[in-house]
């Protein structure tokens, strides 16, 4: 069973709006056995749609499409599917009743645009879209299938959730081809050595299975896939090998983030952590409390952008300011541990750092970071040299730091 | 002059890795006046990747590429442009120089892999990888030309910044046809209303001026497009009118992020802010600081996930908590004025929620956020229903954060 995904919509040809959609629906396809051949994304234009259209019906059993499905008159999506299955719109009463209520506390909302969403394809199924307004459309095309979803994200996603994924779970009869993917995290060795230290295993590898490299900001995901024959328990045997001969390296034989891989580490040691921020400025707060269940070890961050922040809520001297510089060694044990104390946690981490464009010295040039750790066994620090961009530098300081941690919560456990 | 991308790596299809490089890359392009006509995603196997060179090359003056150009042996793209543009690969002496100089402090990396980094197809243009090994490949078809770059974020940018965007333009020999994009962004009205109330308007713009509503988290940005015959004058002209209809509503007059708008208000006021989290958990502080001069505004932070933090460094009454509840006006109140005193900021703002998915109640479900903004003139809070979906809540929360400071920071000076 194969998949394409259509997205429709001139913001993503003009780079307004980033296709976050694409990834999520591939990673929910591959868990119910579909592969996703091909993502292509079009403007709202007739003649593209329909040929996009065509190109993907000569691929793929399913089409999805998201889209320019709103109520303006920049999005056709419906009115090009209407023609492309030769068909005309007609009221639906269901989707007009649902509507009816989505929007009973906005009446301003129910004006003659609203109303048009709930004129349908007569030929199309209805599915219901629960969080908004546009009619969720199914077609069929011979044995093929396309499905029609919005493009905002909380839609789409409560829409293939609810609706598009059990709906092509009941279409596959019984899955054939079984899609596995193993993936497992190092650091700490260049992707090329990684590629030389496997290439034993790479070429005693069967024909379908594939070994992928993933480096992103210090870490190499190695992920292990099978389209086809290859049972669960040979696919565990060949990942269990691979673990056996990365084991140096290893930081997770899971995909999950790093944040969740320490959050469960945390809730499993009934431990607790914070963080004091200077060039990371809370986008690792935000990582560290981004997924459900993170107050079980998460307390809190004082975010000390400003040098005053750092002396008058975390303590830092200012003389100690003046002669080793705010991004120090120093500095930093400083704000670990003040945070550890103040907010009572077991573990913390602090982050200074020159994200630039400005800043820099030649002693310490943009990019420059320390992180400490503070623990209940000590406080240690780590100076890192992470690139020219600002974004790539507190990216990649995040990393650091929950590599670090991880470590040392590991660590004191073994 | 049109442009398709083509990118390439399982982890898109698989969903391991979400595609960011195609909306920058789209944006540069509509800069420099190119249109981008579709942007495809396929695996890396060299007969879907020859299948997408075809229909691009069938539409397009150019294509450009990126990924597969690691070392290792699950990248191929250099292998399948060496067989699409017949040729066979050389070793090239400046890209062998770069490498060994980009490498000279980790001989670990130099080994028999990386050396595979300096063969070229005999027929391409090489084009220098500042940052990385993998060389930048300009191949020419005809009057058509194919730039092929690596995957990851950061060297993409340096390369399509550095080279092949000037490249690109030398070859404009003349731009024809000036690509013109205007957006403003506004707020408290429906997206159908909106198309009402901008009827007249719509219905008397020339063919060739398009207007695209984009709302997301509660703003809707309003984008008029020219591809073509459009003087600069004449855009303005009609920007200008469409600014007129909708002056109740705007927030900006640019497509610039809030924070970004936020920003320049208080630099320009000479003023500061700082925040006090709860459901927000740092995204706020990690807006504010994203964009490089945000240490002229931004303070600090105090996430107080935990409410002993919010006991502890904010000062909100453990009797409060009891009584009103952490999500209550009391306690955003106290969060927002603590934290504006501590940091001594001019402004700040606190917010208090309920993310999900647990900890709702009747009274407060899900989705329920208290909003305060703390300035000079006095503080005012406000409660929000932002969803259901935790990633949904927060985002959310962060614009109307955000939005309510732009109103009360300008309110002021009017």
């Amino acid at each position: 069973m194969r998949a394409e995904i259509i997205t429709i919509g001139d913001e993503l040809l003009i780079g307004q709006v980033v296709d976050t959609n694409s990834a999520w629906m591939a990673e929910r396809l591959n868990e119910i056995g579909v592969e996703l051949y091909q993502i292509t994304s079009v403007h709202d234009r007739r003649e593209h749609i329909v040929a996009a259209l065509d190109e993907a019906f000569s691929r793929a059993d399913i089409v999805l499409t998201t889209g320019g499905l709103g109520p303006t008159n920049d999005d056709i999506t419906k009115h090009v599917l209407c023609e492309y299955f030769d068909t005309h719109l007609i009221e639906d009463q269901r989707v007009r009743a649902h509507i009816m209520d989505l929007y009973h506390e906005r009446p301003d909302v129910l004006n003659r645009l609203t109303a048009t969403q709930w004129l349908v394809p007569e030929n199309a199924e209805i599915l219901e879209n629960r969080v908004g307004s546009a009619p969720l459309m199914v077609f069929h095309h011979g044995s093929q299938l396309l499905a029609s979803m919005p493009g905002v994200p909380y839609e789409m996603k409560i829409a293939m959730e609810e609706q598009i994924l059990p709906y092509i779970s009941r279409q596959l009869s019984a899955i054939s081809n079984q899609i596995i993917h193993r993936t497992l995290q190092v650091t700490g060795i260049p992707e090329s050595s990684l590629a030389i230290l496997l290439e034993g295993y790479e070429s005693s590898m069967p024909a379908d299975l594939h070994l992928a490299y993933l480096p992103k900001d210090g870490i190499i995901r190695l992920r292990l896939s099978s389209y086809g024959e290859l049972s669960e328990e040979e696919m565990n045997r060949w990942f269990a090998e691979l673990k056996t001969l990365v084991a140096k390296y290893l930081i997770s034989d899971t995909d999950e983030p790093l944040e969740v891989i320490l959050g469960k580490l945390l809730v499993a040691r009934g431990k607790t952590i914070s963080t004091a921020e200077s060039c990371t400025g809370g986008k690792l707060a935000s990582l560290l409390n981004k997924h459900a269940g993170s107050s079980a070890f998460y307390y809190g961050s004082i975010i000390s952008y400003d040098n005053s922040v750092k002396e008058h809520l975390l303590g830092v001297p200012n003389e100690l300011i003046k002669t080793r510089g705010v991004v120090s060694e120093e500095v930093a044990h400083i704000m670990a541990e003040s945070v550890r104390r103040q907010l009572n946690t077991d573990y913390s981490i602090a982050t200074s750092g020159i994200a630039g464009p400005t800043g820099g010295s030649i002693e310490k040039p943009v990019g420059t970071v320390w992180i400490a750790w503070a623990t209940p066994q000590g406080t240690t620090a780590e100076c890192f040299h992470l690139g020219k961009l600002r974004e790539q530098i507190t990216d990649r300081a995040c990393t650091k730091a929950l590599v670090g941690m991880i470590e040392r919560v590991r660590g004191f456990e073994d």
